[in-house]
């Protein structure tokens, strides 16, 4: 057997991905509202259709024969790395009955649009049967998927490949240590911002010139994407020469857009620097989910959060906006730096970001692992949020039904936003031993420089290595809590005290 | 077995079929470019998905079962349409090597990248080779489908089915006799509408709000669809709740864009208006390209480009551009309604347009029955546009090389845009018979009368009839060039006389 026909068959199978990306995408930025209903059975017939493709008696010659050690051993290492991930995802997907994977996706789609009801009144109850069928499914998958240690390791496995809850929880240790004592001095003692600059009237037309121009001064490539509107902003991939960006425009409030549309525009800057020899591959991807969003952290907000960025990018926005002529850049750099607790996720800033992640990780892992029920949710939550965040939840739409990720069985997914927010420290510290100059050619607007460094160690690599792998060559050590530490504490303090 | 076991199957196909819609609509809207070379494999995949279903064993089995006389004869009005309609298709489509399928969709392929080259350089050379490959194909599919009289026939079947080459020499005869010496008339004696004030300057933006408005007043759904920008203007339908409309604004000229927008939506008005319960079935679409033709004319000139519309709308357009608040509405109907013989179809008026359809027609049939060449094809078009148009043709880009259709192996599409514009007035002279106040109606902007007219006579039958069927059926009698040679006479002569 050639491992050409390995890849003609993965090749018919992205294709079809390919056309659920494009689904997608649609269902979220164009569609007309009457299609909905229908539309979901063309995504799910496209989901089947590769589901089976993915564990058809084919995909299992090509597992069994090219996973042989003499076969395997003779394979490059592009080769021998996208036989791995077909495999893993193989024995993954086929360890799960097909009647019960259709009966989870069918659970987690009514998940979803309970839910989002459920999030309007308030109202858990209302949630918590689906949310039960939903962790049900997850828990018996936990055991056809197998793992070593933590129950939870299999579910992470997903998100963040080769990553262990003991792993995390050593991480979390070390970063809490340091990051809760450091709020409450900035809380405490500092002196926020004043903010008051950052209110006003933008209209959607200007907004939208201006995500234009911040994606084209990142060098966003144009030509093999686009910006849209949406509700939940988010970037897909659809294949080479197509990777689209979205955002939300509020008009009482440009910062939104503009931090999403970077955020977004981080991840996009990824997906378009992968070798185009990968295309079509199963390594024609990201690293992992953390990796991924290390890259949009980096552009939201070790860039866009930046006085060397705002040196470059204020005249712009001003120009965009006149009502900032009269603003000193410095109100401004501050204003956009204010950090607060609160009750949102999304709406958290830099500082305090990585706290509702474990607040979230510590319940996963104990729902998993059968410490807590999911009933015992919103009480669990509201306690925690407490204890780390130091407020009281008014109601479960401001606390446990805040997030869509449970309704849609996305359980381990949110530890890779803290890890991205720690893996983009420690890249970051590296780019700027690696590009001494680095901050002064952001200040002249030069962000190629940072992109091109990017794009030779971590994008053009797509899934080849691990993230674990990834992070030890880029930075040469292993993941450390203190390059985000040594970040925030030096920034926050210069602008808190 | 069960009728529901045929509907299932071919409800599977119809997801595919709303999959490739979305992929067809996005390489023409918003795809970057650079994503166009993979794309289209995408839509290969999903067109192949969709042939291999449709001439599978399990369809060959519900073909030969339901086509049983003691089987079929028990089912339902709908049902034994729906089964005569798959039926044609799978024989259609199954007489075809598959190997030669796929040559031929390549050879269209390669012909529509290599015929826009073609036509910029205005080398019909170029073009030959392609376009011989595509019409050999084209002349054994004949041979594979079979025909009675003329070859030309099982071409024909595609687009308008049951008409034959006979009835077209026969109705275009008829309307040559009258349609000729009254053009003749018109330019020699008339006195042409002084077009000027259509020239100016009209910003993107007032368009599009201009082309919104005119759909709305149409009664176009826009929960059920949604206008977008492209090169060349299309409609197309994704399943149930979503039949998208596209135009092309032109800064200089606003009527290209309006009457384009018009004309997309009243195809998009059908297809918004087949009964619900036919959804995903095989009659959930047009009767044929002609009925389908003569929505969107009856939209575009009819009601468009008539002196009631515009008694409703013209202060609309005055409000989007002020210039044409100085002018008076008589002098705008007549600008609207200049008809000239010229070189190209697509920009030609309503009088003229079915004498740029006679001419491909009779190049088309003699094609394919081997009575002139592909390499003759330049000669052929000139002289047959002096003869009809009695205009001089400059060069091929302007002549033989103009439309998509060979390119694309589209032969016998041609004598559907007459068929629409005869179709169009038929039904027209109709509805007005029907609905004795309907100019009232439209001058009032009560458009949405038509709308229902159409919907409870034509739309919502969907693919029920056969075209020749319907029409009996609305309007009492067979095709007839009267109604149509009546309308252009009585309205033109009036403008001109």
């Amino acid at each position: 057997m050639e491992i050409k026909e390995f890849y003609d068959y993965n090749k018919e199978i992205a294709k079809f991905k390919v056309a659920y990306a494009l689904v997608e995408w649609d269902m979220r930025t164009k569609m007309p509202p009457k299609a909905a209903m229908d539309r979901a059975e063309v995504a799910g017939k496209l989901a089947r259709t590769i589901f089976d493709m993915g564990t058809s008696p084919k995909m299992a010659t090509f597992v069994e024969y090219f996973n042989r050690p003499k076969i395997n051993e003779k394979l490059s290492e592009v080769d021998r790395r996208n036989v791995y991930l077909v495999t893993k995802e193989y024995r993954r997907v086929s360890s799960i009955p097909p009647d019960e994977f259709e009966k989870f996706t069918i659970a987690c789609s009514k998940g979803e649009n309970v839910w989002q009801e459920a999030k309007v009144e308030s109202n858990f109850a209302k949630f918590k049967p689906y949310l039960e069928e939903i962790v049900g499914y997850l828990k018996k998958f936990v055991e056809y998927y197998g793992y070593e240690e933590n129950k939870y390791d299999a579910l992470l496995e997903d998100y963040e490949p080769s990553m262990t809850t003991k792993d995390l929880k050593k991480i979390i240790d070390e970063l809490k240590a340091e990051l809760v004592p450091f709020i409450k001095d900035l809380t405490s003692k500092g002196k926020a911002p004043d903010t008051s600059i950052l209110k006003g009237n933008f209209d959607k037309a200007s907004q939208e010139r201006l995500s234009h121009e911040v994606l084209s001064a990142m060098t966003y490539d144009f030509n093999g994407g686009r910006i849209d509107e949406t509700a939940h902003p988010f970037t897909i991939g659809m294949g080479v020469g197509d990777v689209r960006v979205t955002t939300n425009y509020h008009v009482d409030d440009m910062t939104s857009a503009l931090f999403s549309t970077m955020h977004e525009g981080g991840h996009a800057l990824y997906e378009q620097g992968v070798s185009e020899a990968y295309k079509l591959m199963p390594i024609y991807n990201g690293a992992s989910m953390g990796i991924h969003e290390s890259q949009s952290r980096t552009w939201e907000n070790l860039v866009g959060r930046s006085r060397s960025f705002w040196k470059f990018f204020f005249p712009k926005l001003q120009n965009i906006f006149p009502q900032f002529k009269g603003v000193p850049l410095e109100k401004f750099y501050r204003a956009i730096n204010l950090t607060k607790p609160s009750l949102i996720r999304i709406e958290s800033d830099e500082v305090t970001y990585n706290l509702h992640i474990m607040i979230r990780f510590e319940m996963e892992e104990a729902l998993i692992n059968d410490k807590i029920k999911v009933a015992d949710l919103p009480e669990v939550w509201n306690e925690k949020v407490k204890q780390y965040l130091g407020i009281d939840v008014p109601d479960n739409a401001h606390g446990v039904l805040q997030d869509v990720h449970w309704s849609g069985g996305q359980i381990g997914y949110f530890p890779s936003y803290m890890l991205g927010n720690l893996y983009a420290s420690q890249f970051f510290f590296t780019a700027k031993k690696e590009i001494p100059n680095l901050e002064e050619e952001i200040e002249n607007g030069n962000l190629k420089v940072l992109r091109e460094w990017q794009r030779e160690k971590i994008h053009k690599f797509g899934a080849l290595y691990d993230p674990k792998d990834l992070l030890i060559k880029v930075t040469g050590e292993p993941l450390s809590h203190k390059f985000f530490m040594n970040y925030v504490k030096e920034k926050f303090s210069e602008i808190y005290f």
